[in-house]
């Protein structure tokens, strides 16, 4: 056995059954070997970031890794953003990484470049192998760091002559990681904070934003007067009929602060203080009042929903009824931000799961999705953008029989346009909503703020319609069917009949 | 004046007046000081590897920076991989990293990542600047660190509040690096070795394939019976009617040691010693026989024309003429490899830019083109596919009136196919070939020479036929026109009219 058929042994012996790819010469041996050996689905992207963004989707709505096949340090950087959303989503991923041979990578050819410094800022573990034998055992550790809870990006580096030797031998699956004990000391502490009839908030973050963790949390927060918020980004949040409503903090720094500034007590579970996504000239990086405390019940790398039943426990919290809300009629009239996301909350297949990418024209979809039929949220955690089309893909492999909508914002979308391209060879049933205002329609906004109008040069940068982007082709030119919205009643129909057939279609609306 | 006034004036004193960017929150006030400051050309481009590779197919044809500006550490690592394309074909870039402010940084904001730990593998320089009043000093560091000879990527991270801040002030210009000097001792060395009359040959890279340095080692060749031939990867050769022509070393590990077997002396002018682009099973990693000696006439880092010179002088090597080429006429008949590059060679307009990403299809390209009118031909330099179109907008922006054709594989073309958006906003000159084969041929090739026939598993992996990739409408959605080939007359045709019109159109070559 050489070393990439103990790699897919291992692999396959520690449940990981799905890999995204984008091999490179390099990963033949891998290659072969995963062509060898059956059980593995291989679903290849066009670029890397499209391969680590849909591990991050898939791993988001099963809980458990996926593997990515990349290729050298340059097939690592092209995949690198979509890693750090996945950083920041608590994502779990086995991000193998095919390098030059041990021997090879001295000389310095052409491709070599620093794959452990890319992956590190990135990753929670980065092992390098360096012999075909320690490559099972590598694997195996690999699987088990991605399992971390509260997210687990674990690269391992294959150099070509570790996969092409023989001598492999098949890693034995090792445990799931406990998480970190809860310390009762800081149940107590939650619990007193709450008791104490002062402005407080539970701040949820990562599993604590699952049906059963948020009636918990309603369950504290109806026994204690206590208000419950989530983080402003989220790898996945459960919403819609049947689940207790949440709200996140604000976007905006004056409105984040505005929603918090009467809290004397802040209690984190699974979550981290809040913070400005950016420092502006004047206003705070924090969001809360100087005098508020800040208790941690969980922090991400705990079991938030033993914390949370915990806390409920000890502060005798009942369970509370899901209030009814009403699923709102689809919208007509002018194409608004208001207008859209009533739309998509009317026509929200039942557990769906959407993918928001929708930067500024989505804003409104939260405070309407509360009527929509029970759905996976999944948000762009980290920023970097080009992650909605990739998440969508991922999240689509991982949940056959499930609807995915993603709300995209046309800017964004380009980052990442290559995905559609798996998405139809997948045949994956993916709505796509494209929000197409034609500009990086945030930045004109932040623009104003540093209080200049733009000018030529200025919107040189931000304007996206000379000359404008046509999606429908885009998307044809990948094999994905796609039409044109440009009014309420259009999109309404649209997105009925993309949602009712199977595989892939594109809306492009006009915003 | 503030940070971001400091650096717009700064650069253009220094005389970089060309900006590839893809801005974002915190780069917005050094957007605004480009829309209040006239002089410096900005070019959107709809994703970063678009930004980092147009950056480099500039410096390429003009040997000066331009700056970019790039978006946090996500924004730097989205353009890591052109960069690092960059960094091998010896490109100047001044790379401009905005970043959270320094005071923000510290809170782990979302978007927070470590930029400087991304830049480093790419750049020859790092600075961080920590305030508003080191700016201008640290840029004009950078535009002299990006001008240093054999190549310069000097990344310079501004942290928002440095450009926000009052306290601005422009850097005065620092002189163009002085290259390392040559050493007398290496030019009698090379002179001995090479008056020895054993098998030696003559390896050039980086300047010394301009046509002036290729005179001058044709002449030294001619005086002693010595070979030339140019680094496997080249980011800039000048070649076609009028100049001296030079081969290069092949890609193939085996011909590339057959072609160097004999070899007693290997003289490197401006190149580094052969290595394989990977390393294979029972295949050496080094090109040319143990029992040859190698000799350094100067390293990347000094002056190739000097050092020319001087060896040329120190054996009285007298001026050759160019050998007299003929022009081939267009080819017909099946597309093949062989016919599409005569083909290109005879339709060629004069003065030309060829940007080859061709990888498996284009390699005939070098054989005919010698026939082709003069034209600088941009390789892939560092193997990170997903630079050719990025390249060709590049070089376009920097030669206004002379005529870009990228030959570009189908699957490297996808990685960063924004580019194209980009050329048609810009209305350049640009004509790109796309070679459409649809798959990833050199993986095919590669694979069967790990011993094995693919199989479904494979396949699925390194074919792109499912769907088939349709750039017409691809470049359509793009604002770029485009037209389908399947016969070399079609091509002919086509090729023909596009390099006549001005602006963008694209070819999709079926072969």
């Amino acid at each position: 056995m050489n070393g990439a058929e103990s790699l897919v042994h291992t692999l396959l012996a520690a449940g990981v059954d799905t890999c995204f790819a984008n091999p490179g010469t390099s990963e033949m041996h891998f290659v072969a070997a995963l062509d060898r050996i059956p059980g593995m689905r291989c679903v290849l992207a066009l670029q890397e970031n499209t391969v680590t963004g849909a591990a991050d989707g898939y791993a988001r709505m099963t809980d458990r890794p996926a593997a990515t096949l990349l290729h050298c340090g340059p097939g690592l950087a092209n995949g690198l953003a979509n890693l750090h959303n996945g950083r920041r989503a608590g994502t779990h991923i086995v991000n193998c990484v095919g390098d030059q041979a041990t021997y090879h990578r001295p000389l310095d050819a052409p491709l070599t470049a620093d794959t452990e410094g890319f992956a590190r800022a990135v990753s929670s573990w980065v092992r390098s192998s360096a012999h075909a034998g320690d490559v099972g055992r590598d694997a195996a550790a690999a699987v088990q760091a991605a399992q971390t809870e509260g997210g687990g990006i674990a690269t391992l580096i294959l150099p070509s002559d570790t996969c092409w030797d023989e001598g492999g031998v098949v890693g034995a699956p090792l445990p799931r990681p406990t998480p970190a004990a809860l310390d009762p000391h800081a149940v107590q502490q939650a619990a007193q904070a709450l008791r104490s009839g002062a402005p407080s908030l539970l701040l949820l973050g990562g599993r604590a934003l699952r049906e059963e963790a948020l009636a918990l949390a309603a369950a504290i927060c109806a026994a204690t007067g206590a208000r419950m918020l989530a983080q402003t980004s989220n790898g996945r949040m459960q919403r819609g009929a049947g689940r207790h409503r949440i709200e996140r903090v604000p976007y905006a720094v004056d409105a984040a602060v505005a929603e918090l500034s009467d809290l004397s007590h802040l209690v984190l579970v699974g979550s981290v203080r809040p913070v400005g996504f950016f420092a502006y000239p004047g206003k705070p990086s924090r969001m809360e009042p100087d005098t508020c405390a800040t208790h941690v019940l969980s922090r991400p790398q705990q079991d938030p929903l033993a914390a949370l039943r915990a806390l409920a426990e000890s502060l005798g919290a009942a369970p509370v009824p899901v209030p009814a809300t009403a699923r709102p009629a689809p919208a007509t009239g002018a194409v608004t931000s208001e207008a859209v996301a009533q739309t998509l909350a009317a026509l929200l297949p039942d557990d769906a799961i959407v993918v928001d990418e929708s930067v500024s024209f989505g804003r409104a979809f939260s405070a309407h999705s509360q009527g929509a039929a029970r759905h996976d949220w999944l948000q762009l955690t980290g920023g970097a953008i080009g992650d909605g089309l990739p998440l969508a893909t991922g999240a689509a492999i991982a949940c056959p029989g499930r609807r995915v909508v993603t709300l995209q914002a046309d800017g964004s979308g380009m980052y990442t346009l290559q995905a559609l391209w798996t998405q139809a060879r997948e045949r994956l049933d993916v709505t796509t909503v494209i929000l197409a205002n034609r500009k990086y329609q945030i930045l004109l906004g932040e623009y104003r703020n540093v209080g200049a109008n733009p000018g030529r040069t200025a919107m040189d940068m931000m304007d996206l319609g000379n000359p404008d982007l046509d999606w429908i082709s885009l998307a044809k030119g990948m094999g994905v069917e796609g039409a044109r919205a440009a009014s309420m009643e259009q999109l309404n129909d649209l997105l009925s009949q993309a949602n009712a057939r199977p595989g892939p279609f594109l809306i492009e609306l006009a915003c």
